[in-house]
Order: C-alpha cells, then sequence, then structure tokens
C-alpha cells in the first residue's frame, strides 16, 4: 500500500464518464436532469453498470440513495463516504454533483489499477434530490439518511404536478432494499464545483472548503384582492404582484447593501394566483434568498428584510407577512478532516485556498453525524446553476489527486 | 303596439335566472365559468331551456356565438342585437356579463307577456370567450363575428394547458352551423355593471356610455441568465424576476403618477422562467395593462413606460424590451343610440350619468359593423373580477328598462 505522491487518478477516463453522463438528459450545452425524472433513471442505470463493470457492490436505500462499495481489508470498519448527486437543475451544468460522484468511482477504479488496499471500505455515494428543483427542499435524501427528516415527511414532498417524491422514486424503480442511514460512516467526503468565481479569478486549483455561508430563506406572502384591470381606480387596488414585486426590489437592494462583504440577496421564485390579465392578483408568494459569510452579516440582511416589509404592505396597499422561514449552512467542517487536506495538498503542491461555501450540500446534512469536508474546484467565470456550466480537466485534477490521497489516508487511519 | 312609461320588465323573474346561472360554475360565492369549459357548457345548455321555453329560435355560430331571436314583423329587417357574455373570470362575479345577456332574455319575455310586437327582430347574443380569462384576447368572438380576425387565428388561440380554442369548442359540442357575422345588424345594445365604483358613489342607477378609455397592452420581456442564488456575487447576476419586479414597480408608480384624472397602469400577469427557488430566472414575460381617460393621457403614459424601461434593464442588469404591444378602446359609440338612450331616460324619468367603459367589451368589438352603445348599471363598491360582486336589483332595474325601451324604440325605427 502506497499513497506516494506519484500516485494520480486517470484524467482522460475520468473526463470520459463525465462525458457519457452529459449525454444523458443532454440540453441546451448543458443537462436537464430533474430527480426520479427518466433522465436520472438512466444515468442511475450507467452508474449501476459502472458498479457492475468494476465489481463494486451496489446499494440502494429506501430513498433512492446509492452506494458503490469497495471492500476493505477490515470490512468490519465503517466506511469512508465519498460523493455527491448526479441531479441537475432545470437548466443545469454538466459538472455540478455529477464530478463528486465520478470522482468517486476514479478513485475506486485507481485503487484497482495500482492493486492498492485499504484497511477501511470506500463508498461512493449518489444523493437524491440533491438540487431541490423537482421536490423541495434541496439536499432531500441526505436529510433522511443523516435522520433529520423522517421518511414519511419525504415521501409526501410534492413537485409542481403534485407527483409524491416516494411515487416519483418507485416509477423509475430505484427505492432499494438498505435501510436509510442508521450506521456508522467513518468520514464524508466531497468534492464540487465551487459555482462562484474565486478559484477561477484566483487562478488557484483547490478551494479547502472550511464551512459554510449561514443561509437565511424566507416564503413571504403577499396577500390583495382580485378587482378588474381596467376600471378599478388605484386608490382601491391590492395587486399581490406589486406587491411582491416592490418586496423583490427591497431584497435586491439588501443584497447590493451586503455585496462588498460578498453578501447576497435574492428574489429567486414568485408564484401569482391567479396571473391572468385582466385580473389583478390576489396572492402572490415569493421565495428569498439571503447569505453572508457570517452570522452577524445575515442578522443584520434578515432585519433588515422584516423591517422594509411594513412598507412595502403601504406602499402596494396589500398585506405581506412570512408565511415560513428556514435556515441552513453556518457551519464549521471537520477539523480533522480540513488539516489531513491541507497537509496532503502540501505534500502534492497543490495550491490552495481556504474558502467557504454560499451553496447548500449534502456534505452539509453528513456534517451533522460524521466528520465531514468538502474540496472546490474551479469552473469557468464561476458559472453554474446554467447550461453554459464548464471545467477544465487540467484545473480539475488537482482537486480530484488530492481527494483521492486524503481519502486513502483517511481509509487506512 | 305601445311602449309606454309604464312598461316595465318583471324583476323578480330576472333575478330568477340570474341566481340559476350563479349557481352554475359557483365559487367562493361568486363564479368560476370559464369559456368552452364543462361549466360553460351547462349555462349554454341552460340558456337553449330558456329558449326553447319561450319559443326563441337559437342559433349557434362557427364561433359558439349564440343567437335567441324573437321575430319582427319585417323579419326581412335586420336585427336589433342586445347581449353580452355568460363566461366568467377565473375568480368572477355572478353578474359581470351575465347581467347583459339575462337582461336581453327578460326583455323578450316581457315583450311576450304584453303581446307586443316590434318591426325589426330582437336577437339576444351570447358571446364566446369575452373573459380572455383561458383564451387570449378577451373579446375574442365578436372580434370575429366583427370580421376583424380570421377564423383559422381565432381556431388557433390555446390556453395555458395548450388546448386550443378550435378544439376546446368542439368538445363542449357548441360549434354551430351558423356563420360567423357577415351579415346587417341594425343595432347593438350592451348592458353591463360599470365595474367601477362610479354609479355606485354618486347614487345613480345609470351610466350612458359615450365612448372607452383608450387601452394600451405590452408585453415586456426580460432577458436575464440562470445562475446559482448562493455563490453568485450582485454583481455578476442578471436575474429576470429582479428585472421584471422593477418594471412592474415602474408600471405602478406611472398609474399613480396619472391616478389623479382617473388613469390607471396595471402591472398584471407575471411568467418567469425557469422560477426555481435555486436559480436566478433567465426569463420573464410582464404584461402591462394602461388605460386614461383620453388619447393624450395614454400617449404620456406609454411614453413614460418605455422611458423607463433601459433604467429598469441598468438597475437589474437585465435586458429589458417591449415584445409585443397593441391598444383597444379610445372609440366612441354611436350618437344616434345614445341620444335615444338619454331621451328615453329623461321620458322614464330615470337618472343618469355620462360615462366612458374602461373595461373592453363586445360593444366595441361591434361598434366597427354597427350603431352600438352600451348602459351600465352600479355594482357594489365598484368590485368586479371578484367573488364578491355584486348588485342590488332595485338599483339595476331601472336600466333593464331602460334598455327595454330604447331597444323597442330601435326596433319599431
Amino acid at each position: 500500500m502506497s499513497s506516494g505522491t506519484n500516485l494520480t487518478v486517470n484524467g482522460s477516463r475520468l473526463w470520459d464518464t463525465l462525458m457519457v453522463s452529459a449525454a444523458i438528459g443532454a440540453s441546451r450545452g448543458g443537462l436537464r436532469r430533474l430527480t426520479l425524472t427518466e433522465e436520472d433513471r438512466q444515468v442511475r442505470d450507467q452508474l449501476k453498470r459502472w458498479a457492475q463493470d468494476g465489481g463494486y457492490p451496489l446499494t440502494s436505500d429506501g430513498l433512492g440513495n446509492m452506494f458503490l462499495r469497495r471492500e476493505g481489508t477490515d470490512p468490519s470498519l465503517p466506511p469512508v463516504l465519498v460523493g455527491s448527486h448526479l441531479d441537475t437543475q432545470w437548466a443545469g451544468g454538466r459538472f455540478d454533483g455529477v464530478l463528486g460522484v465520478l470522482a468517486g468511482l476514479e478513485i475506486l477504479r485507481t485503487l484497482d489499477d495500482l492493486k492498492i488496499e485499504t484497511r477501511r471500505p470506500i463508498e461512493v455515494v449518489n444523493w437524491t434530490n440533491e438540487e431541490g428543483a423537482r421536490f423541495s427542499p434541496p439536499m432531500l435524501c441526505s436529510l433522511g439518511f443523516a435522520g433529520a427528516a423522517t421518511l414519511d415527511w419525504i415521501e409526501a414532498r410534492v413537485d409542481k404536478e403534485g407527483i409524491r417524491f416516494g411515487d416519483a422514486l418507485d416509477r423509475i424503480g430505484y427505492r432499494g432494499e438498505a435501510p436509510v442511514g442508521g450506521r456508522p460512516v467513518d468520514a464524508y467526503f466531497e468534492l464540487h464545483i465551487e459555482q462562484g468565481p474565486k478559484l477561477d479569478g484566483a487562478k488557484l486549483p483547490v478551494g479547502i472548503v472550511t464551512g459554510g455561508y449561514p443561509t437565511y430563506g424566507a416564503r413571504v406572502a403577499v396577500e390583495g384582492r382580485t378587482a378588474h384591470t381596467g376600471p378599478t381606480p388605484m386608490e382601491k387596488r391590492q395587486n399581490a404582484l406589486v406587491g411582491a414585486a416592490v418586496v423583490a426590489v427591497a431584497v435586491n437592494e439588501i443584497g447590493w447593501a451586503h455585496a462588498h462583504y460578498d453578501a447576497k440577496a435574492t428574489a429567486a421564485r414568485l408564484d401569482l394566483v391567479p396571473n391572468l390579465p385582466g385580473t389583478l392578483s390576489e396572492y402572490a408568494q415569493l421565495f428569498v434568498d439571503m447569505r453572508a459569510p457570517d452570522a452577524e452579516g445575515l442578522e443584520k440582511m434578515t432585519a433588515e428584510l422584516k423591517a422594509a416589509l411594513p412598507g412595502c404592505a403601504e406602499r402596494s396597499r396589500t398585506k405581506v407577512s412570512i408565511a415560513e422561514e428556514w435556515g441552513f449552512g453556518g457551519l464549521e467542517f471537520d477539523a480533522g478532516l480540513i488539516a489531513l487536506i491541507r497537509e496532503t495538498a502540501a505534500q502534492l503542491a497543490i495550491l490552495t485556498m481556504d474558502i467557504r461555501s454560499q451553496a447548500g450540500h449534502d456534505a452539509y446534512n453528513m456534517a451533522k453525524i460524521a466528520p465531514t469536508c468538502m474540496i472546490f474546484t474551479p469552473c469557468k467565470d464561476g458559472v453554474s446553476h446554467n447550461e453554459a456550466e464548464d471545467i477544465e480537466l487540467g484545473e480539475t485534477l488537482p482537486g480530484v489527486n488530492l481527494l483521492l490521497h486524503a481519502v486513502v489516508a483517511r481509509a487506512n487511519r
């Protein structure tokens, strides 16, 4: 067994698997592979074939989370998990999530190529519904694995067409026999494209993710009254669309007011009822998303949002309230794993920067139950959740090799 | 033959028919009876039964417009048409349109009660898809009757589910044999609730509609770029939702700036793509609706909108353009019919005010091909396109009796 600095993954093989994946659900140069759709089934079938080819036993759990196992010399020890997700956004890219799963697969293959054994088993995981583009909330099934949501609640999530998560899972045939979570995990590693411009801007191949931006989410409800768009005088109007627009503008302005320290605020989704040309809308719900590097900044932004709402209501003559709010992120990843990655990078002479994750990741959930950390690799111009999302293999391989060495080191602990 | 001042409709019978209609598609105290749905079929079946009971031959034309005819002593003369529509908004009231059709039916019945003959035939019409809540544009089938749109174009309109107008019409079985329009009409009368607060505020039972507010409509397109709501810095964002919100706020402010002379501007409907929580939207379309008492005011508002768009684009870092624009209204009703109504009201000692229509009506289309005018009756607080829409029979009957006398006078011309 060796993990000398000359040990590297097979970059062209990794790229080939990425391109096989990129053909499944291809759309406008990117991917539209929403969770539990036919395209998701196809990419899962492909992962299953890769598992069979490599001789990695594959298990699916009751939420469709998939685990490819490479046995350790001591199979009784809890495994090291490596992975991410194969589902994408509605207008998603080819690498968001996918790279993390296929880098894990490439690690298993590299270890086989060189006949390297590890003490602990290594498992590559594909989490179901990371994106939340079909079923809300995102990171749904790592949440279940971490025991932070009940299976009944997860199964009952519905998409825009009213289809239940559990039914969609059955429909693609990926409800597995394995229990969801409830087993010890030695460590969880997730490699992911940064989805922001910092690494690409700094021309550095690796971000060591020390933790996550605290994130605040809210569903703002706006209550108005339907009326005719024609004869109804301005002073008699309670147009929920205008109420939501005023809130959306206020949210965007809060984002700009805090942008200088890399905070941001998003008016992310807006639903209107009845949303017809001749009628003022009676109801709107606006999803607000705010993120800041630290809790103090986020608290300030949240307070500013809440302070702005009465003025928004008055200006639009509607009733504006926060119907639901939530938070995530604001966590620190495992100090031991961060130190391991930092030391390994130094040994491999890979240049890194410390970075905090601004997107949510399954690693956030895994951090609740196991030592967890993440490695970021660059993406072009920081573009993500967009079909134009792109990476350079040469800029990506240092991160994948770093992952390989760190995983092997941890698995031999 | 007589049309002495003591000739009146049967108010309680009229109310009964209104309440029969109000039970078909009843929803939250109002009506949801979208055009060419099962509910629309049911109310058409009811109108057919009423036609049979009264012995009024019923014809449907190729767009489903329905005509109940009471013969004149000279059947060769072009008929006097009276009517409106039985379809409603998504959250509509029980009287918008319905009152105009059933007032027409009540006039036929009253003339039968008293065995009054008229020289010209009188026809009561129910126009298909006045509201435009399912198929855009509104007033679609009077447009066809007036020869201002081709049948092919009308048939090809699709609803939000992609169903073609022509297929929906066939599905409810109301595509008739009669040709669409192309026949002479002596005059068109339409009685309608005001849908605004002027009559109710002034406690006057009748508005003599002298013409319509000029109306400007536009579909504003906003082009942005999808990106992750998390790591994407504010300065890299092109969120189409924010672009549309800034435009919606600007539209609302233009409305307020011109409200002092009863103009108004509406951000009426907003569609977003992909409209998901974790992703900035790449596209938005906002439907804008502006109305003013005169062309000069409307031109000023339209110019202000166009002048505001570059700033909206800059502020939201999106591309904003007018993808489509249209106008209607801005017409004068027939001077002879207005004089007839004014004189008739004076004879009947009914108090009236002159008023201009701010909503679109089928009368706008009929004015293109025949002498046309409208009578408005009060609705409570001016509320319309809302289930709470309400009228008082006592305040409505003067208008219906005025319609009766004017129609009979015209039919005996």
